[in-house]
Order: C-alpha cells, then sequence, then structure tokens
C-alpha cells in the first residue's frame, strides 16, 4: 500500500514535470524527483545542483560500504539503514555529543568543527550530508584543504538564512575533487539530506 | 553561536514578510515564523491554519505534561525532548515497531491506524504531530468519530501528492473540536511537524 502510493507520487511528479516543459538528466531524475516527493516543493528542480558524475560516483561508494556523517539526529533518523547496511555502511552523527560540545566550547570552535573532525578521523570513505549547519560545510571546507579529510562525497543541503547560500557556494568551488549533490540558494534541510541518501541507496538497489 | 544566528535569521524572516506587506497575528507569528526558519519556504505564510486559539491551547496542553505524538522517527528526533521534558511530556512514535507492522498485516489495515490506536490507548493527553502519513489522520479522525481518541491537539502538516490535501481539510472539520494547526496543501513535512512543537514549547518557555 504506501509502495503504491509512492509510485503514485512519482507518476503525477513526473507528470507535472512534464506539463512544466522540464526533462530532468535520467542519471539525476529518481534524486531530484525524491526531493520533491519529500518537500512537495519544485523549485529544487532549478536548486538542486549535481558535480559531473555525482549520482553514478555516490552510489559506487555507497556500494562498496562507504558510511554517510550527518549534521543533524533529524536527518540520521530519515535515512534507510537498512538499505545502507546492505552494503556495510552506516550512519554517524556527532553534533549532538555531549563531548563534542565540551571540547567545541574548550578550543573555542563550533560543534560543527568538532564534528567533521570526528568524522574524519573514522578512517573510513564517508559521505556528508549536511542539511542543516553551514558551519559543518565550511569545515569540511578548511579539513579539505588542510588534506585532514578526503570525503567520498559531499550532499549539502543547509537550509536557512545566514551563511547558507555563502557555505554551498564554497563547497561547490571543490567539485572537481569531490562529487557532490549542493541545493543552491536557502532551501534545504535535513529532510532534503535524507532524501537524497535513500534515493542514491534506492537507486542501487533497483539496478540489483 | 548558534543562538545568535537563529535570532539574525528570525530577523531577516521579519523583514521579509514586511517586505512583502504581510502581518502576522501574535499569536501565530513566532510557529509560522519558526516553519519559514526551518524550511526557508514563505508559502507556509499562507499554508498554515490555525483553528481558534490554537496556539494558547496547544501551549497551555503542554504546560500541563501533554505528550507528543509522531508519524515518524525523523521528527520524533527534530522535537527538543529536553524542552518538552521540563512540563512532564514524553514522544511516542509507533510507526516503525516491528509489531505494529505484524498487527496491521494481520486485521488489514494501515500501520498507521495501528500507531494511533496504540497511542490512544495511552490515556494520556496527547498532540499528535503528523507530518508524513496522511492514513494518521485519517486514521485520527475514524478514531475521534468513535471516542476512541480525544486529542489535545492535532498538528496535521503532512507532504505529499496523494490523499494528502484531502486527510488535511478532513481533520478540519473538526477544529471545533480539538484545536489544530494544519498546513493546507500538497507542502508540509516530518521537519515541519517538527518545528511547530519547538516553536510551541519555546513560546512557554519564553513566558518563564
Amino acid at each position: 500500500m504506501p509502495a503504491q502510493i509512492e509510485k503514485e507520487s512519482f507518476a503525477i511528479i513526473g507528470r507535472e514535470l512534464e506539463h512544466r516543459g522540464i526533462c530532468l538528466p535520467a542519471e539525476e531524475e529518481m534524486v531530484t524527483k525524491r526531493v520533491i516527493h519529500t518537500t512537495a516543493d519544485f523549485d529544487y528542480v532549478k536548486n538542486l545542483y549535481y558535480s559531473e558524475g555525482a549520482v553514478e560516483k555516490l552510489r559506487k561508494a555507497l556500494r562498496e560500504g562507504a558510511c554517510i556523517v550527518t549534521d543533524t539526529q533529524m536527518a540520521k533518523a530519515g535515512i534507510n539503514k537498512k538499505a545502507l547496511g546492505k552494503y556495510g555502511g552506516g550512519v554517524y552523527c556527532f553534533m549532538s555529543d555531549e563531548d563534542v560540545a565540551k571540547e567545541a566550547k574548550e578550543r573555542g570552535c563550533t560543534r560543527a568543527f568538532v564534528s567533521m573532525e570526528r568524522a574524519a578521523a573514522l578512517g573510513k570513505p564517508l559521505i556528508f550530508a549536511i542539511g542543516n549547519a553551514p558551519t559543518a560545510l565550511v569545515s569540511l571546507y578548511e579539513l579539505m584543504a588542510k588534506k585532514c579529510v578526503e570525503p567520498a562525497g559531499i550532499i549539502g543541503v543547509p537550509v536557512g538564512f545566514v551563511n547558507v547560500v555563502e557555505a554551498k557556494e564554497l563547497i561547490l568551488e571543490k567539485k572537481e575533487e569531490v562529487p557532490c549533490i549542493v541545493a543552491r540558494g536557502r532551501k534545504g534541510g535535513s529532510n532534503v539530506a535524507a532524501a537524497i541518501c535513500n534515493a542514491l541507496l534506492y537507486g542501487i538497489q533497483e539496478k540489483g
């Protein structure tokens, strides 16, 4: 029943895109459609930026067991852990750990920075799915510049009004180095981050 | 620092509303603004419907220890449990419980129905915060009709393309009986449900 409703929803989204004269690139189609399914917001047709071959590269990383790092418990809750676990991956979120807050205070930096640093220290292939904190994207940029982390991919979709647009554009500077999917502009969110992760995962499953 | 950014974000939202010539009713202002803060989507100015005195009534229920029932783990993750716990409340979500799926299959009904029924059986004052499943709203409507549940409030903000608009309009038929906040139309989501709960909670805190 839920599967049937989802199928019907995607058919409606497909028809409305067609009605608007929009033809999505085949590789990106299921990801963009799932974000629209999650938000009922067709603005994401324009907002979502994909670096070259991003979907294929991110799927390859997931298939090979990459883990996902989120910046909220909400995004973590929304990611299909069963689908991810099939390939050996798991989800990490350090943002609300008490000792992260403590360390950030002591060092005079943000919780997001400490969280990204902890993720980097895992020494695993990681996809960062950031739906809330622009500071997490800025921290990733800094850690990449210092060669402290080499992400398998970045899903950069924080939402908001302060430093959000800038942080997303900053990550786009790295688009040649790291596969990324970024929601340009103010929109995004933990739900969007989780939807993109799930669309990537379900795309692997469909290929069997 | 995050508090400062939030303050700045709300100031920007306030200025943009003013620029659009929008003056929100005082009681609803902080809730609508927090939804915009969570989505960067000003459509919620038009979409959000509040039954008479809904914000005040829902805050009163929370202050008196009402619990919140969600239809997703994402919404549960997004609700500030610390703020809620201060008044004695907690958050329940039965949707992904294995025995709920089993019971739904055996009885030939939806997981949402079984989940809403289980919540009703708690025998506590409950606010239902529904961000995903229109069937949860329909189930609530049916359970209310049978006098099986008398919610302290309903936050009806599922998102989607199939039966979503209809389910929300159905709940609005009950607006005289139960305080409700409903996102009319297709938009909504677990993030919106959590944002509304948090805005209600923070509003209590501000009063001290």
